[in-house]
């Protein structure tokens, strides 16, 4: 297959998402609700992230979740302990969520009762960056264990995030060597309207701030 | 696009890309070289593994390296330190090495001078295991901060691999959950021929057992 094909076949298949992905958007918008993608590496968090946000959101922010994973539903079973509707997509496979499935999964959640939704991509710090989900923000996730190189080795993702969360820094110390202000100034310099939020989901540090963002995000959604 | 076109394309890259890795297998036992290509999320110490495994088996393993990485040579560069012949690849985004980038690197190392080469591939738990590069075998690597979960939730990696590094050790404690006989028992299930190591690229702890298995492979490609 020559060259020019697969990216003939690559440009097709990123134009029939972008038009998903606006509808997507628009039946978001419809509701007035407030819509992230968050994504990262297999294990930086994403999920404990949520669950935590959830709890400390309740009372002001109506929270829907969209699971993405190749396969499982272990991540959708955790969301669902915290009795927010959830929706799990299995890619069978497939690296990213499309902007496609996403919508069919909206379809499945009571937009009208709901003031955001937040949607787990599949744990993958590459290909998810290319394909619009039809979210309002994209929340890149790096934990302290993965090491502080990852934007300049990665940055695609970095590029495109509204929002950058720093997680797992309870395990910061001397066996884990992670340059915190390396790592903002490396985010900032590569875009320079991304917000940095340092967070651990497990012991709950830094998380306030972050869930103010969120609800300050869903008033303006509200607003429209 | 339809959905057919697409996995026509998808069949299509994929039987070119085994075609190049056939080659690749075909010109790697020409010169007797022993070929691993490592394969995990991003952060999970690849290049640490490297640099230490490098050193435990010099004078035994004349190692020779391909770095894959979407941007940078920050990979290539550690690799350097250690003296060893290093070429890197940069795929500027695509999200795992192609049996042709491999080859033309090959093209580029000292073969008649080496035992082994070791291949980094992009840092990402999906995608790199649909493409085989010519190498002897695929080696997984978790780090425990990843989370124990892992091999059921990103399976394609795991069953094809031969080898599971399950790395940072020296991590795990109150601060990191991490079930390493789960994980053993979830691999083995899936791919019953998987050996896992669990090591530490930081202390050294676990890594002999695993530089033994690799000279006893190289010996072997010597006496094929």
């Amino acid at each position: 297959m020559a060259e020019m094909d697969e990216l003939e076949a690559a440009r097709k298949i990123l134009s029939v998402n972008e038009k998903h992905a606006r509808d997507n958007g628009r039946l978001l918008a419809e509701h007035g609700v407030f819509c992230l993608n968050l994504v990262s590496s297999p294990g930086s968090g994403k999920t404990t992230i949520l669950t935590r946000t959830i709890e400390q959101t309740r009372g002001c922010v109506r929270a829907g979740v969209i699971e993405g994973d190749i396969a499982t539903d272990i991540d959708a079973e955790r969301i669902r302990a915290t009795a927010v509707p959830v929706v799990q997509i299995n890619t069978h496979g497939a690296c990213h969520l499309s902007a496609a499935q996403v919508g069919e999964a909206l379809e499945k959640l009571p937009l009208d009762e709901l003031d955001a939704v937040f949607i787990e991509n599949v744990g993958n710090l590459v290909c998810p960056a290319a394909f619009e989900l039809g979210e309002a923000a994209k929340v890149a996730i790096l934990s302290v264990a993965e090491g502080h190189d990852k934007v300049a080795k990665y940055p695609a993702v970095f590029a495109r995030a509204k929002v950058l969360l720093i997680n797992k820094i309870d395990l910061l110390g001397p066996a884990v060597d992670f340059d915190v202000g390396f790592v903002r100034r490396s985010a900032s310099r590569l875009n320079r309207s991304i917000q940095t939020f340092v967070v651990s989901a497990k012991t709950g540090e830094g998380v306030d701030r972050w869930c103010r963002w969120i609800e300050e995000r869903v008033k303006e959604s509200k607003a429209g």
